[in-house]
Parts: structure tokens; C-alpha cells; sequence
């Protein structure tokens, strides 16, 4: 069975996107990737089994046409409290999931086979999975800029510290990409069994 | 003329100390330095030539007797509402600033020769120095830890995005060392001309 990553581009002062969710340039690296971006790209590409997303993120992807020619030919889960009634045209195939976490979890495993369930936004999934004790590990693009403004990633976590292990650091054009492994955090991970 | 550098420790989700300044253990690396950390404390102990740091940080650290056997036996330059009356006893060299920042990194300059004026805390300082468009670097001693409640580095930064450019990643044990040239700023670096 494959990991369970949070996997996101971030700047330096922890920012995912503008105020109101603008493209801040993080993720120029993966639309151009040169040098040793290239391997990550392709690594990301074959490794990942299934996506998990917000529906706010899906929302604007599909308005902005990021599921045409969508390089992740896996499935999608896609957190929302409603199914929407028309979907995305295109080849990507999406899972709406209404209950949660841990069921669109379930779901993407399922559907991941060995490879890995990547969890690639927005902010608010991703503090609800890294609350949950239910990430293997955390990746990070980390983006040389200082935003100023903006959704921070790691923003109103309330967890006890969360202890990682870099486990690869690759120092590549425009950008760093770290790998943690997610350490222990018996607490969370108690409480995620509770459930 | 050495550089202005911003030095600080922060957690991968941006924060240099708990809510009310306690240490949450990322100076660990600095403390007991394990393989490549030695040679980072040992180039930092070498080049820095001034520190600049804000009264509570001062206060704080002579609580702490931490200018007792302080490893850094340059001047210090406190930034300071009040010129305090009595002075922490050592051999510490302190030179106390009531004028701002800029007076700050004069004297630190004249202070430091040929070495870099470092500046080492705590976030307020920190922050005036990010907006003054007065650094030529930053250097991130990023800890893989998720602390979740504190005082963060890049908090309420009014400015417009501060480019930088990746010069140096070193992965130590528990830690990765990033040094940033400050790329460009014409906005905040006009304005700080302008005073």
C-alpha cells in the first residue's frame, strides 16, 4: 500500500495562494520544469494513485481548465457537502465524497491501489488531514518569495507539535522540495482511531 | 563591507517561539552541533561581525544568562525604547539604540568592519528589517517541525513580495540551513532611500 502525502508548493512565509485564493507563482517550477524539477514532476506523475481535494479547489481547477489535458490520469476525490449535478467534461475520473475525511481516505486508497493517495489541497483539507494523524508524510515545494498576504498552509493548526523527519531534500531551479516523514503524534493518532 | 542578514531558526510552519516567547526547541542544531551543523555555527561565529536584536530578545536572553560564555563576542545592538540602567555583566559589548532601525544598522556597521551585520530577533525587528528593504539576505535554519501555536517570522509583513533567491541549501541532521539574496524590492528599497 502506498503513503498518504499532503503534497504542496509553499513560500517561504507558508503561503499557498493569494487572499482570495490568486495563483502566487508557485507552481511555475511544475508547469516548466527545468533541471531536477523534471524528476520530481515525472516521480509525482508515476507514483500517484489517487488525488483527494477540496471542493473549492475543484471548483476553480475546473473553472480555470486545469482538468483539460489534466496530467493526473487517476482518480480524484473530491471533499464537498453537495454532489455537484454536472461534471467536469474530460478524462479525469472524479469521486464526490460528502463524509468526510477518513471516507474520501478510504476511497482513495481503494482506488490508489499501491501507489500513493496525494492530498493537493486547499488549505482547509489539508489542516483537517494534518490534524487527523492520518498523513505518512508531508511534501513541500518551498518557493524563495515572501507573499505577505495570502492563505497560509499551516494556519490554526490545533494539534500538539507535529514532529517530522526530512527524509529528501532536493535543491532545485526556483525551488526546494523537501520530504518529511510524519514521526509520531500519539494523540492525534488516538483520537483519529477513536472516531 | 559584509551583508545585512536576517538569521533566524523557524518551524516548517514559520514560527521562532511559542505564544509568549518560550523556546520550542529550534536552536537545538546551534546548541550541540552534529555533523554538517559544526561548520555552519563555525561560519556564523567567523563572518558575523554585529548583532542586532530588539530589547525583548535582550531581556529575555539575560534572564536566561544567555551572555554568560556568549559563544558571540561581537557588538550587540539593542534596539530599545529606554536605554536600560544597569547592563547585564560579561563581556558581551552592547551598544543600546533608541532611534530605529536604520541608526541600528549604522552603528552596527561601524561596528562590524568587514563582517556581516546579522540580525537575530525577535519577530518585530525582524519584520521592520523585512519591510526596510535594508537586507541583502536571509538565512532560515528551517526545523521539520510542525509547532502550531507561536510567534511567527512572517507575520503581518506590509509589503509587496520580497523576491529572493535561493543561494545555499545545506541539510543537517534536524535541520536544513537556507541562505536567500534579497533579489529585488524597488518599492520598499525607494522608500527606505526617501527617510
Amino acid at each position: 500500500m502506498g503513503n498518504v502525502i499532503l503534497d504542496m508548493a509553499m513560500s517561504l512565509d507558508g503561503i499557498i495562494a493569494g487572499p482570495n485564493d490568486e495563483y502566487v507563482g508557485l507552481h511555475d517550477w511544475f508547469f516548466d520544469p527545468v533541471g531536477r524539477n523534471r524528476e520530481i514532476v515525472d516521480e509525482s506523475l508515476a507514483t500517484t494513485g489517487a488525488l483527494i481535494m477540496g471542493r473549492r479547489t475543484y471548483d476553480m481547477a475546473a473553472e480555470q481548465d486545469a482538468f483539460v489535458d489534466n496530467p493526473y490520469n487517476v482518480p480524484h476525490v473530491v471533499l464537498t457537502h453537495t454532489v455537484p449535478k454536472t461534471v467536469v467534461k474530460g478524462s479525469t475520473p472524479f469521486i464526490f465524497v460528502t463524509d468526510g475525511i477518513e471516507s474520501a481516505l478510504d476511497q482513495a486508497r481503494a482506488a490508489a491501489g499501491d501507489k500513493h493517495v496525494v492530498i493537493g489541497g486547499g488549505a482547509n483539507i489539508a489542516r483537517q488531514y494534518l490534524q487527523s494523524g492520518l498523513l505518512d508524510a508531508i511534501q513541500i515545494a518551498l518557493v524563495p518569495i515572501v507573499v505577505g498576504k495570502g492563505i497560509r498552509l499551516f494556519d490554526k493548526i490545533d494539534a500538539s507539535p507535529i514532529e517530522l523527519e526530512t527524509t529528501r531534500v532536493i535543491d532545485a531551479p526556483g525551488v526546494t522540495h523537501f520530504q518529511f516523514r510524519v514521526v509520531k503524534d500519539n494523540k492525534r493518532k488516538s483520537s483519529a482511531h477513536e472516531q
